[in-house]
């Protein structure tokens, strides 16, 4: 792939000018039409829905409408590219609302990192939207905005690159222990990577399997109660008993003790050798994006029993696109106001739920299985 | 009309769950197509578009897409209703913008009416966007936030309450003295209303046929120099020279010496005697919606020549729809940054054009003729 993906994507943006499209639901085509869709029609309208908020939902775009936000401060693996750069993911990422669970969504990127600019604005623009997914804004800012707004508004809002990754690759790794004839609640866990991602992972890994042990690799080592330099986010995860903080060295050390590695960090991190040294059977989850911390076939060398990443083109696709479709539409459904972690560990059994017999190259749906988003929404309620 | 329309406007909007839908421009079939739109392939459009942002016109919805933008602070006629109640009328627009010139906008209503964080939010969401369609904002605030707007941003803002309403009446304008026989430039104008759009047809007015006496009546009467009563708006249209600002009285004092009356004020405040006063073959535009200042039969028992109303059910409908599509059409295609006094008096003369021949009861084409917006869009640059 790499170059004529590239080229061809570029192709294919140039050739639409982007990738959606906002139509009427029903065509306009006379003035009798016109006059129901606008005025003097939306007047009755518009006078209904000021005196009974509540009915929004049914009458406007209110019911059926994500607000897609980012502010490009952490865009796939292209780091801090800004607005402008961000804008071709949230409207990829409109595009597979529309297709995974029949949801308009409208992206939204910002001229602002500023984490009270993000929050006041998001505040703002949400009376026309029936929730918020946040995406590709860089830990730790994104925990604390996906927080407040959380508290600001009465509409659901999840930062996807958190919840999303975590709950399908929970669902993957409850399949892969299947697979690996392994009880996570006594296994140990690596996490590489403590941004976005990382963090949330390990939380939902954790409220899972409270017995499993989570060790969490940053870009300095293993993140252990001694060290002075941890942010407040990496911090919490030692005082709320999250992780083991016992531990110290670097990846390679906390992969000693471990029966699975989960990736959400960098290409190249991983080696044959270093999966050789972990616990028998061991699961990889290689999730950098587009190249992976260890390559499918040098993970297989070093024994890795199930392997997945974040790429087409290897099996067992690890990709949010099998769970914020779903989250939103069950939210929006079942007029929920708060995704929770109850919420998020359901939707995470239901995905696993769907592989009837989980094996090495098998651990999650297909997205195009058109049971993933339905499975997924009848959980979030 | 009336509670039929009301009616069946409410059901049509229940039926379909609001009026727009946001589509892929090109449909998603199976992991070729995402690896285009979404990940990995998206990758390199992201990064192209951070790194030549003027591409993002081409590569993104940033080309083709507008935001109609309102805080609910004057919705139709129904006054301060809010976001919500704003909602509807934003997503018609939208509707109309998709049906008569092939653009894509977004509904984005506020939660604030105040100018500061309106205008801090709209230059915060802009990036995504290639215009800004300012809606239903009340006056005098929307004039400083339409001006602040088009210093911050580098894409074209227009409230359309105002230009939108002026062009358009311009144009009926032109064509209704071609039907008397009179020279604008030699004859009096009233306009009664003084908010968004008054203020912006007098101004146009004037720009228009610098040799037209234009009167200008509000809730008090006429404004002229001695009136205590003034906003800063209403003593810029004296102080430039935009209105007669010596004459006094109310309405039926201005009226006595007017050629034309232009309504966009409330229902019922004009009567056939006051037609009956005005100078020889009167022309009326009673544009208060949905009851007009006059209806049109009793405007014909005073005299008047030509009538026109903002209604779909009388001849010569005055409606922004002429406008609005093509004004943005013609900035997005030929990358207008403002749209300039110039290009709006062009416009207005390009949509009178369209009718060749004017008679009383024909002054303006159908918002359906597929000519509209194209003639409007041609002479925006």
């Amino acid at each position: 792939m790499g170059k004529d993906v590239s080229k061809k994507a570029l192709a294919l943006h140039k050739k639409f000018g982007g990738k959606i499209r906002i139509v009427p639901a029903a065509p306009i085509k006379n003035r009798e039409d016109l006059a129901l869709v606008y005025t003097p029609g939306v007047g009755a309208v518009s006078s209904f829905v000021a005196k009974n908020p509540k009915k929004a939902r049914e009458y406007t775009m209110k019911g059926r409408t994500i607000a897609v936000v980012s502010d490009g401060s952490s865009v796939l693996g292209l780091g801090n590219i800004g607005a402008l750069g961000a804008l071709p993911v949230m409207e990829g990422k409109a595009a597979l609302f529309k297709t995974f669970a029949d949801l308009d969504a409208v992206p939204i990127v910002l001229d602002t990192q500023d984490p009270n600019e993000i929050v006041e604005t998001v505040v703002r623009i949400a009376p026309g939207f029936g929730g918020i997914n946040l995406e590709d804004i860089a830990a730790p800012q994104c925990f604390e905005i996906e927080k407040r707004l959380i508290e600001r508004l009465d509409i659901p809002v999840m930062h996807d690159d958190q919840h999303g990754t975590a709950i399908v690759v929970l669902a993957g790794l409850i399949n892969a222990m299947k697979v690996v004839k392994k009880d996570l609640n006594k296994s140990w866990v690596t996490v590489s990577g403590v941004g976005a991602a990382g963090v949330a992972i390990m939380r939902l890994v954790k409220r899972y399997a409270p017995g499993a042990q989570v060790l969490a690799v940053d870009s300095v080592g293993v993140i252990w109660s001694g060290r002075k330099d941890l942010n407040s986010v990496k911090r919490a995860l030692i005082d709320e008993g999250v992780i083991f903080a016992h531990g110290h060295g670097g990846l390679r050390d906390a992969l000693v003790q471990s029966d699975v590695f989960l990736g959400v960090s960098k290409p190249g991190v991983l080696t044959a050798n270093m999966v050789k040294a972990m616990h028998p059977n061991p699961v990889i989850f290689a999730m950098a994006n587009p190249v992976p911390e260890i390559m499918p076939s040098e993970a297989k060398k070093g024994g890795a029993k199930v392997i997945a990443t974040g790429r087409s083109d290897f099996p067992n696709q690890v990709n949010n696109s099998l769970v914020f479709p779903g989250v939103f539409r069950g939210a929006l459904d079942n007029k929920v106001r708060k995704i929770t972690d109850e919420m998020k560990l359901k939707a995470a059994k239901a995905l696993a739920g769907l592989i009837s017999k989980p094996t090495p190259e098998k651990i999650l749906p297909d997205m195009f299985d058109t049971r993933v988003a339905r499975a997924v929404a009848k959980v979030i309620r």
